[in-house]
């Protein structure tokens, strides 16, 4: 049977000391593992229509093309400041340490569409949360937010009660 | 007829002044065209086995990770210093002021593989040829570099001598 933890390394100390980074490339790299991991995304999702996916950049970009794909949807990146070229909306939200900015193109989301929004990882919920407000501002209607992890001891969901959330895998 | 061109956008000044950024959200956008363009993709590639399809950060990952999936292969990105959390191999190259470098996992390509490599965009090509070079590295054999856009007048293509080149568009 497939189990989406066998194709996830465990990276101790990466980027900071204490840290133990989810390493995701062994399943990209492996057809079956990534073929299963989209159908199992959708599984979660159910018979829902989508119309536009978000995928958070960079890691959120690797499943996001494949469920648009897989749902003839669009696909809309959602980026760091400075790299969305057209113009933009744009939405902060708290780190740590200050605080950090997401952005996303005004034309990317219409009034009334229904969107799902896909990260490989749910941490403490910030970006999730942001990219959340980001396409709700345009009149987006978020159907899900899906993951390939939760890191449960992060407590992200809590930011994101308001939506369907869901997760392959807690750890 | 599907015209690529007509889902790419010109930006003026973007990112410096007197340059034109090529945008490509309009196609993601829309998952006809989007499919299309894999579809193009895969037509200049042919009937050729492909083990892994390397996709160059970040954009580059778009079309590689639906190029992957549709050639049942992995997909493997290559990134910027300090995102790959595992040991990686590094190549730097020169830019017009000073140099950059990009990394692959050490684990990513076996000897003997067959690699596409995708981007979205080849405009000097000094980084399709850093890449390359990780590549060939690792002992993977390329059987393609192919690009949505070949910004012709920056003469990438003079840097891939070597390689089977394909553009779906020349600009």
């Amino acid at each position: 049977m497939f189990k989406i933890q066998d194709y996830i390394r465990d990276i101790q100390n990466f980027p900071k000391p204490g840290i133990v980074y989810k390493d995701i490339t062994p399943l990209l790299q492996d057809p079956v593992a990534a073929r299963k991991t989209t159908d199992a995304l959708l599984e979660t999702l159910g018979d829902v229509k989508v119309d536009k996916v978000v995928g958070i950049e960079s890691r959120g970009f690797f499943f996001a093309t494949l469920l648009a794909e897989r749902l003839n949807a669009g696909f809309i990146p959602i980026r760091k400041p400075g790299k969305l070229p057209y113009e933009t909306f744009s939405e902060s939200y708290s780190l740590e340490y200050g605080e950090d900015v997401l952005e996303i193109h005004c034309d990317a989301i219409k009034p009334g569409e229904k969107v799902l929004l896909h990260d490989d990882v749910l941490a403490t919920g910030g970006t999730a949360e942001a990219a959340c407000k980001l396409i709700e501002k345009m009149g987006g209607e978020i159907v899900q937010c899906n993951f390939l992890m939760d890191l449960d001891f992060l407590k992200g969901k809590e930011k994101l009660k308001k939506y369907k959330v869901a997760s392959l895998l807690t750890v």
